[in-house]
């Protein structure tokens, strides 16, 4: 029996933590996933070190309906589109249809943004802290923080656990 | 049934590619490998990009032995390093006793330094392929190349299946 490889979607914003990308998207697609990109246009983005990557798809022209699955790196990428109501939009459509969703480091700030951590388990990187907290999230100091669908890590030497975490539930939903 | 967690060696020089040592180092830690850095010194050493990495030992306190594969990624990294005797010894080392060992990019310039692409069939960066040709190996240009338990890459993108397959070969050795 053969199916459509299932699709997870990554966002990104300028001077995203390149490494909290490309171990994800290299993870995912080894996994066997189709990992698309989207980003505040067609341009490419550069990371933090200098990386570049050509977005899929802006972020306006994002369906998260066709996605099983959001990533959402950290670094600096996270404050400079958490504004955006297209992104706020797609996070809270993950959220709210209880697909897997991956945060990492200052990923977490687009949660607080579209509104959808109040009463969830969850860590991030730690200089945002508080602002997890006073987004009504329980927050919690260990390399990764799994509640129901949504697993979140603080830097990048979690990412082997977090990324562990979340094709398991990826695999069991 | 427990077992001791079985160990990868990674070597690294100044100006290695980032990812390439950050993809397979997460990746190994991720399936539960114990994985060690070897460098030229206990110094942290910088990858192209700028990420430091500490060695956990210095290239002559080596013993391949202890380890059950090799990893060696590219950049300029290996250019940096080959001409050391350690280096070339660990390289030897794992051919000989045909360990896994995965190459990548310009990884393959110290399989040439060690004197064992002799009839072997393998990939690299286009950059070096009359280099690698000249040492006695068939050069292919396809995103991962296995003879036995060679495994070689060319670029960053190659690193899913060149990852897949190095991980296969460990799990049957």
């Amino acid at each position: 029996m053969s199916r459509l490889p299932r699709k997870i979607l990554i966002i990104i914003g300028p001077e995203f933590e390149d490494l909290e990308f490309f171990y994800p998207y290299y993870r995912l697609v080894e996994e066997g996933y189709q990992v698309e990109v989207a980003g505040p246009s067609n341009e490419p983005v550069q990371g933090k070190r200098g990386y570049r990557v050509k977005p899929d798809y802006e972020f306006s022209r994002v369906n998260p309906r066709e996605y099983d699955g959001l990533v959402i790196p950290g670094g600096r990428g996270p404050e400079r589109i958490r504004n955006n109501d297209y992104v706020r939009n797609i996070a809270k459509s993950f959220i709210e249809e209880n697909k897997p969703v991956a945060a990492i480091c200052h990923g977490p700030q687009i949660l607080i943004s579209a509104g959808v951590l109040r009463g969830r388990r969850v860590t991030s990187y730690w200089g945002i802290k508080d602002d997890v907290v006073n987004a009504g999230a329980e927050w919690v100091d260990e390399p990764v923080v799994v509640d129901n669908n949504l697993v979140t890590a603080r830097v990048p030497d979690d990412m082997p656990p977090w990324m562990k975490k979340f094709i398991e539930i990826l695999e069991s939903t």
